[in-house]
């Protein structure tokens, strides 16, 4: 998973730029868990990582490109489960995403990416790219339910897994209150029941809705 | 969208003080359709605005301040409807929001008011109140569909009406693509089977999952 910020030099995983580039992930991680947004600079990244400034600097250029990168990277650990049917795949992913977005550094990325993304559109665009991308991972369940037969044929795997993920931000972004295994057991239910209601029927043969990743 | 209401402890509806206000209102919308949040300035808002910087910063101090009374004006406008039926009252709700939100800068403002939040806990403390008032209005056709036997009796009215509301949010913060009457249908069909459901079901007579005004 690679970013527009994917820097020339990383061409040894195991290396000195590996490393370079967990210290300072794992800084703006911990700054965000203290800190929140609000107060990131680079300098504190530098500072609590221990990597030079000019290095994190040439690297990555500004907050914004580190904030995106550690999305990529936290956001890519959601394990996508294949437990042989729908509900049980939709409630396993729901309650990973729930104990992700449980953690209070986790939901300051989530608030970080979409205020930086509201200011740049390049940041916008990596994050338009990242969910679609997840989007596009996470609704293979969805066409394997169809091919079980326990969905409709013309369910849009991109709506409703959009409409899966939708409660968790709206708890953190406008609710701004705690997420927990009731939301995610929550969104698990109501998705299953909106499919079979044809809240997610794909229209004109296209993935619909303006959700097509090339909308 | 215009601001032509007046706020709690206005005592000159049509007076000075409300021109003001509705120009610098004005100014601020203005702003955010063909600038974004990212360049949004006081000094910008009083120039377009014609009221003398002076005056902006004494009455709202900041831009967040602006922001924030922005969105209280334009979320309130959204009506509720009363249409006799819970489909009906969930589409027309749906709709009226899509056409809102469908304006690039009732977006934009989304965007903003999240961002100011994400940074700022004054903001988030009148985000929240402000979505917690707009919910439990909103909750009122749960509660009429309830006594109409349209409804499990107990379907928690806040848990449903963060659900209809949520995929408005994504789609705009998070996959970054336009809203329109399509994504109004879907929220509307789903969360009235999710609710049917059981999806948004009370817990232990509490308001449950975390949504609870006081929580």
């Amino acid at each position: 998973m690679t970013t527009a910020h994917h820097a020339p030099g990383e061409t040894r995983p195991g290396g000195r730029t590996a490393r370079t580039r967990k210290a300072v992930l794992t800084a703006v991680f911990e700054e965000l868990g203290e800190n929140g947004f609000g107060g990131l600079t680079m300098e504190k990244v530098a500072r609590r990582s221990g990597i030079h400034l000019a290095t994190v600097y040439r690297r990555w250029r500004c907050i914004e490109g580190l904030i995106c990168e550690l999305l990529t990277e936290v956001g890519s650990e959601v394990p996508l489960p294949d437990s042989g049917t729908l509900s049980g795949d939709l409630r396993a992913l729901a309650r990973s995403i729930a104990a992700l977005y449980g953690e209070g550094r986790v939901r300051r990325l989530i608030e970080a990416v979409v205020s930086a993304a509201a200011r740049d559109g390049q940041v916008a665009s990596v994050l338009r790219t990242f969910f679609d991308e997840r989007l596009a991972l996470a609704g293979r369940m969805v066409q394997r339910a169809v091919d079980r037969g326990e969905l409709p044929a013309n369910t849009d795997p991109v709506q409703m897994m959009s409409a899966l993920g939708a409660p968790f931000y709206y708890r953190i972004l406008i609710a701004r209150r705690p997420v927990d295994r009731d939301l995610a057991d929550s969104a698990a239910t109501a998705v299953r029941a909106a499919a079979h209601a044809g809240a997610y029927t794909k229209r004109d043969g296209g993935p619909g809705n303006g959700t097509s990743p090339g909308g």
